[in-house]
Order: structure tokens, then sequence, then C-alpha cells
């Protein structure tokens, strides 16, 4: 047995909403009427409700639904370039766009990116103010690959200032837009308003099956739509992932909160630990990277152990550094289903161990 | 009332397999294990295993499910172009990516169409032979903007060994390849042999949510599985549309003889009409395009008050031409609903109106 199928093999797990199985399609689709009919091609009440229901939320003109938000955020840094006449686009290098997408971007826009930040940390408004001539600026909140870290809200707000007086157009990866707000203590309209356009993702804290909203003012989705076509996303039916989206986002919305403070509780307990921390030390977001102190063959071992005895799923995967390795928790609906009593074993397994 | 909404009214249609709702989803999904894992970003068994079947049924060495036939079309013609070196590929002028895709294949890959034949008839063997230096040319089978032609085979078979020796890669837009079977009295793979590459479509004929096959050679499938995360296309759970693909798939391929009987059935009742025609006169695939002598304002009120008397659709929307109109007929499940005596009814309802 490996460390993956050990995770696999658990019953309860630390981090998600339960495993990804067609259950997830079908809960969705129990309570919907056979009649309804599918979206067309972009149109129809299923897709354009669920649109204008974002629209409201997010405090945008107009919003799209995607299929992915790859392809969402390929074609808002591409309508940016065209209108201000710049192929450059600034974001951190860890940016899903950098290391995700195979140079999409690049491949199919031939635009240049400027990369902020390093791998250890956010970008400051210092590396902001410094930036050459761009188009477009992309933040992620929370920076995914770092552990979810967020910039303070005042320090967002001086980087949209500066963004706006330069001209610079600041586009939001916000695939865990929702599991920001807690934090802020802001509406998604607050977070939205300092953002010239916006990406929000349907499956990560709210778990539906695939599917983003791509949403800004007017002109912009109007030529986001066109686009959409050209890559093949405009589908004759999205339906799958819209009523998953919908059913799952109504589910969840409300939930952030306590994933955040389960989080930060769960985060201060391995911090316990011997040779174990986590960052950021005290989560920002439901999200955390997770680090024990040892080379790959004894942490793999270590954790599989403790898995095996207790049933409760930490990680299937470890990225190894020098001297230690690492992982992404991501708490979501699974933590809540582990009792008490059960989380405090795992701890003291994970201390015997 | 107008034209569509007395379509929609009809609780019986000549074209398709029923109302596209949500019940296509949940019919599909009824016997599904719920523990079924997902597919993940392109793997999984839920993906594997439908794209090895379409693999087998193809007798290509690999295949790849798209959620979309414009994006692995397009991916197909770049894949050439970037082979042979030549910017240049040849279809017909009513080509789906000339004529539906916003130019995603030209704002995207910069490649040039050179256009084959007219919007009156197929491409010719001749006008093939006078190609000039090409990457791809891409050959739809039917020809649906044209009400569905097809080429002989033995000409098929010439093309494809002109290319050959030529050294242009032939793809096929096969989006109804398996409606074209009973036809050729060919195995798919027989028709297959013919390409380099083949793209096929699970909602047209097969009545699926969405979603296509892109098959071929295993270097030229490799690349397109990098194209796919390029586009954006390489969603983390593509399982709504591959396992409707696969339920409607296995319902269906076998009735595609039925259907293009009924096709020329019906197309042969049209045409004993006065001022009613069919192109192609005598179907060759479940499809044809259906033709009224006259100004729009009055076909359309004739074929919505036929609609009306005998709640049988015929058709939501007409094509003006100079002294007609035109409208799609494509036979699926929804016509053998259609009994006898009610088709008896339709067609004197017709003749009298």
């Amino acid at each position: 047995m490996d460390l993956r199928t050990s995770y696999q093999q658990t019953s309860q797990q630390l981090s998600g909403h339960g495993k990804r199985t067609v259950d997830v399609l079908q809960q969705a689709f129990i309570e919907v009427d056979p009649n309804l009919a599918s979206d067309h091609y972009g149109t129809g009440e299923v897709i354009e409700r669920f649109e204008q229901k974002l629209a409201q939320e997010l405090g945008t003109e107009d919003a799209i639904f995607f299929p992915s938000g790859t392809m969402a955020q390929q074609i808002a840094l591409r309508i940016w370039a065209d209108e201000t006449g710049n192929r450059r686009v600034a974001y951190h290098p860890l940016c899903h766009l950098e290391i995700h997408e195979q140079d999409g971007l690049k491949e199919l826009h031939h635009l240049e990116s400027i990369l902020l930040g390093d791998d250890k940390r956010l970008m400051t408004i210092e590396e902001v103010r410094a930036l050459p001539d761009v188009a477009s600026l992309l933040i992620e909140l929370p920076q995914r690959e770092l552990g979810g870290y967020l910039p303070p809200f005042d320090e967002l707000e001086a980087i949209s200032h500066f963004c706006h007086d330069r001209g610079i157009r600041l586009h939001l990866d916000g695939a865990r837009l929702f599991e920001t707000l807690p934090f802020y203590e802001k509406t998604a309209k607050e977070v939205c308003a300092l953002f010239d356009s916006v990406y929000v993702s349907f499956y990560k804290g709210i778990g539906g099956i695939a599917g983003a909203i791509l949403a800004g003012p007017k002109p912009f989705c109007t030529e986001a739509r066109v686009w959409k076509r050209r890559y093949g996303g405009d589908l004759i039916g999205l339906y799958p992932y819209i009523i998953s989206a919908d059913y799952y986002y109504a589910l969840r919305k409300g939930r952030m909160a306590d994933y955040y403070a389960q989080a930060k509780e769960l985060a201060h307990h391995f911090n316990a630990l011997d040779g174990v921390w986590t960052t950021p030390e005290v989560p920002v977001t439901n999200m955390f990277h997770l680090h024990f102190a040892g080379e790959y063959e004894a942490v793999a071992a270590r954790i599989q152990a403790v898995q095996v005895a207790t049933g409760i799923g930490i990680t299937g995967y470890l990225v190894s550094h020098d001297g230690y390795c690492s992982t992404e928790i991501s708490v979501g609906d699974a933590y809540r289903e582990i009792r008490d009593t059960e989380r405090v074993r795992l701890f003291e397994t994970l201390r015997s161990e």
C-alpha cells in the first residue's frame, strides 16, 4: 500500500466535502424538475438566471458561466490586452496561468507575463508600484500555491487605486473568493468593487462538479461571450455544471466562516506537534499548507500508519523539499463529520507514530 | 403565437429525440453507482474507459473526450499545421469552423482557410486535386448545412489516397458519423481508416447532453491533450457528459438504420405535396432540408396552423430565400412515437392548409 491508497481507503478526511463521486451530481439533481429545459448555447432560463444571480452577488453589470476558470481567465486577460493595446500582463509567479495551463495564455494569445513576488511570499505594493507599462494585473485571493495567504484589505484598496490611476485593469482570480470573506469581513460585492473583472470557481470551497463565473462590465462580457464561442466553451448544454453550482452554492456559501474557524483550530493542533508546522501559521481562509520535518519515506510512512490506524485521511500526497515534506489542507464539510474524540485520537496517534 | 411557440407546444415532433430537458441527464444517471469516482483532469476510469472504447470503435490508436467539437477540431487542425509547417487548411465554405465559431481557428491559431465547393453542393474530387499546398483537408460527413449530402464511398477513398500521396492530413468532421453508416454500409472503423484524425459528437444523432471524441494516432492525441489543457477543456470532471454520452450511444447506435429509413419515408411524403420539396430528394442519412414555396409569412402561418391542428411539430424556424423557405429535419426517437394514423393526418392537414 502507498500513501495515496491509504488515504483513499479512509472513511473520513480532514479536507474537502467528501469523495468526488457521481453522488455529487445525483444529489444536486434529485429535486430538479425533469421538464426543465436545457440551456441552449449560452441562452435559456437555466443559464441566464444563474448568471444574473451571480452578477448581483458580485456587484457587476454582467456575468458569464464558463466550463472552466482556465478558459475564463485567459479570455479576461486577452480582452484587457486588446482594449489597452498592450500585450503584457502582471501576476504572481505561482499564478495558475503560469504553472498549470501549459502556457495557454502565451500559446493562444501571445501575451507576455511579468512576474511579481516570489514562490515564498505574496507580491508587495512596492512591486506593484514599480510595474512597467502593463495591460492588466491579476491578483489571486487567497494565493493558493502559497497555502492561502491574503494581503490586508487596505493594501488591496491601495493596489486598486494605483491600478485605476495608471489605467491598469485589475483582474481577480477569485477561485476561492467566498472563502476569503470571513477574514476580510466583507461581502463579495465589496471585494469585487476593487477589481475590473472577476473569476470565481464552483468546485473549490463550494464543492460543485466544475464550472466558473467570469464577471465584469457589460462590454467586457459581450466580448467574453464571443471568445467563449471561439474556445468551444459555448456548449449546447452547460446545465449539469450550472445546476450543481447553484445547488452547492446555496448549501455552502453560509458555511465559509465555519470552515475558516475549523482550519484555524486544525492548524493550531498541527503546530503543537514536534517537527510539524503550517503556513500560514494562523490560516486566513479554510486552507493552509502542512509541513512535516523529515525525508519523504519517513513522513509518508508516518502519515500512512496514522491513516490506517484512525481511518481519518490527512493527505494522499506529499511534496518533498530539503529536509521536510508538504501537503495542502482545505477544510470543507468533511471535517465536521469527525467527532471530537476521533480528532483527539488522530493527534495522539500522530504524536506517538 | 409565433411559429417557434407553436412548435414548442406540440406534444410530438418529426425531428429529434424528444425535448432537451434535465430528464435527459436524470435518465442517464438512474442506474449509475453513486460511489463511482469522478474523472480527474482527464484521468480516471470513467474517462479512460470511454476513450478506449471509442478508440476501438473508430479503429484509432487513441481517443480523447472533449467538452465540445469546436475545441476538438480547432486543435486537430492546429496540430496538423504545426506538424507540416503549413498554416493553410482546406474545407467546405459551410464548414462549422468557417461559419459557427466566431473565427476561433483564425483568431486563436492564425490559420488560413481555403474554401472548396460552394453553398449549393459538396466539394468535388477535381477541386481537391487542384488544391494548393495545404496542411490538412477537413471533410464533413454528412455536410450538415447542405441538408446532409454524402460523397460516394469510392470518391472518399480516392480523396484519401490523393491526400496521403500529397502529404495532406485528412480530418473527418464526423459530428454525424454514426448517421452515415447505414448508407455507406460500412463500419465506423472502415470510414475512419480513410482519415488521419476524426471527431465525433454525442449530442446529434446520439442525443447526449454535450461532448465529443477526437481520435487519431498516439502522438497526435498526446499533443491534443496538451492543447485541451491550454483551452481550459481539461475539466476536473467531465463525467456528466461522458456518462450520458456512453448511455445514449449504447441506446441509439443500433437505431441509425431506422432513422435513415424513416427520413426517406418522411421526405417521400413531403415531396408528394405541391410546392414542397426536400434536399437531398432521397436522404442519405437521418436528415434533410425541407423547402416550402412561398414567402415567410405565408409558409410560417401554414406550418403553425398544422402544428396547432395536429399537435405534431414540423419545425420552430424557417430560413427565407427568394420565393421559398427552408428548415431542417433530423429524424431520431421522436418520430417513431407518431402513429401511422397521426402521420397520415399530418400530411392531409398540410395538403389542405
